[in-house]
């Protein structure tokens, strides 16, 4: 018999057989997919079936059951997007089903050996031993290149540690993606040259199926610090293959645009830590972009501290990674952010330095104001 | 200025005044990111940034609001994720909001040329000119690639048209990919030359994302009718770039697996139209199969309508493809299916025909029990 790994379900259901019925059903679905009485005696009944091994109430609002579910490890094949499709494939389009937590085997290590940086890889490359990072973001799409490049430099010059690409830019003929990565590689090491930062330009490598792993590439090539894509467009393999390609050897961020309702409904999808965490990390991403609590989005404080779970728990194998909540920073909030995540996590920042009239004064300011939260908290 | 094509959103408001504020905030949120008043003059905000049209009362039971906004092609860049990216990007993450409908640019009818046989092709290549078509799966994972063949040879006896591989099949050891392709290919050919028949074998390429493009050129080189991916696995693009390849040139079969959570809440993700209809057809995919309504599945007869409905519908460009609505076929149900779909809809029939002993016997009777139902409709 091969190893197994396990998959906890939430479940709604008003009792136990309810509960106990569904969970089997999930065990059927998400593996042979016939009527359980026709599975085929032997291996496939034996082996492959998903296997109930543990069904307990829930405990918190939802009320429903958490039923833990295995799975052998000869289902996936050494593929992990089949992996992805045991763990919460035909099961995704039922109502009352959520993913909750993955408990893995070594052989999903091995699948999934993690990322190759993980938070402390990116701490060495942007040379921030301790604190929280920063990262912002260059945008609107539709400014040119060269206004794209300037707002890089500036922030770059006001001491941020990790320079993106707004998510929508890609290949617009404002700015096409080779001549902005090798302007914007430039405005940052310009900047780096005169504060003797790190600081690490980030492109969004996301884009058509057949130049996606080109343009990662061609973002090493001319000197980028970091990739970022966004798996529920490009797909969940993508992060994966490239963090295992050594010869790649950046650091990968993930984008959470058009993922939404995989989290949005606490009865369906993934629960936050298994879909911004746990997933993140076997995906082979570094850093994981989420809308911060207290923003323009609707994540709660517990909801984004299970994130932090989710990025940095001892899965065993896959390194920690560097949760980076996006929207809502001030610097009223910076002690109330402080207390959130302490020191592991990257702000991302954006519209709130974009609307400063002088930049480098705002990031530098910013920065100087997580310094002294974090020195006093420290 | 550049031609604009438009995305209608539902949004959870209780008056005009909110519904106004939300949909501003939308158009925002997809295009520029960034606070309204600082959004540069000019280009971005007369071009890029999303104009609300107009916002109407809903009409179902979820009241709220109807908002039409459009956006400029220059924000696309000829980039199909960028496309997705701009009609439901971050705003997938706000409660309360769901993409209704989109209305094409020629722009994005150039862009997104549709699929390159549609339905009508399929009927041509299977040689069923009229009537619906009927698609079995081989299946449960573990089974050896002889006894997968063996399925396959005797659906093909039985008359389907379609025999697709269970979307859990990739390239395990049990059956692995080339092998498995090579042995139904030639299962379905011996019954085809018994049976004088077109049934295709559709193998499904679902993969690592280095090997998903091999994997489809090797399904056309061993000679299968069709491919099948999971487009939420793979990612959003990949169908389109291969219904662009002409070198290819094989139908596309669309799976739903890991997707659920875009269209399963009323009041968040995608219409169930527009995702398993319309996005469909703009990835170039040429059948789609979902969950049929009054099946082990939660979608319900107008869901299902509506979805042949963004399969059939007049788009100026891309074809009509085929809903291939799957799980709870009875023979008792035949006639309430084809009341629903009519003619223009593959069946797609798994366990109910696994369970019995004789596939062959079994596989012809339903065949005849559509072709009757539908001769009397007729």
């Amino acid at each position: 018999m091969a190893p197994r790994f396990s998959v906890t379900y939430w479940l709604d259901a008003s009792d136990e057989k309810e509960a106990r019925a569904r969970a089997l059903d999930v065990s059927v679905e998400q593996t042979v997919e016939i009527p359980r009485h026709i599975v085929p005696h032997g291996y496939v009944e034996e082996e492959i079936l998903g296997r109930l091994e543990s069904l307990v109430p829930g405990h918190d609002s939802r009320r429903g059951f958490l039923a833990e579910i295995s799975y052998s490890e000869d289902d996936v094949g050494g593929d992990f997007l089949q992996l992805l499709n045991i763990v919460f494939g035909n099961s995704s389009i039922k109502t009352g089903t959520r993913v909750e937590s993955i408990t893995l085997s070594d052989g999903l290590r091995t699948l999934c050996p993690g990322p190759r940086f993980g938070a402390e890889g990116l701490r060495t490359r942007t040379g921030i031993t301790s604190g929280p990072l920063v990262m912002s973001a260059i945008k609107p799409v539709g400014l040119s290149t060269a206004r794209l490049a300037d707002l890089a430099h500036r922030f770059a010059l006001g001491g941020m540690h990790l320079i993106k690409d707004d998510h929508g830019l890609v290949d617009q003929p404002t700015s096409p993606y080779s001549e902005r990565v090798a302007a914007c590689v430039a405005a940052v090491a310009e900047a780096n040259a005169k504060t003797g930062l790190h600081c690490a330009y980030v492109p969004n490598i996301t884009g058509p199926a057949s130049q996606i792993v080109e343009r990662a590439y061609m973002a090493k090539e001319a000197g980028a610090g970091a990739v970022m894509l966004a798996p529920s467009l490009v797909g969940f393999d993508i992060s994966r293959s490239l963090a295992a390609d050594a010869d790649f050897g950046l650091p990968i961020i993930s984008h959470p645009t058009f993922a939404g309702a995989n989290v949005i409904t606490p009865t369906t999808g993934f629960s936050h830590r298994f879909f911004f965490g746990t997933l993140q990390r076997l995906m082979g991403v570094d850093a994981v972009v989420f809308p911060n609590f207290g923003g323009r989005f609707g994540f709660s404080r517990e909801e984004c501290l299970s994130i932090l779970e989710g990025c940095t728990e001892d899965l065993g194998g896959p390194k920690p990674i560097f949760p980076a909540p996006g929207g809502g920073m001030t610097f009223a909030r910076i002690p109330e952010m402080q207390s959130a995540y302490g020191d592991h996590v990257i702000y991302l920042v954006g519209g709130a330095l974009l609307r400063e009239d002088d930049l480098v004064a705002a990031s530098q300011k910013l920065r100087a104001a997580i310094a002294d939260v974090t020195a006093k908290s420290g």
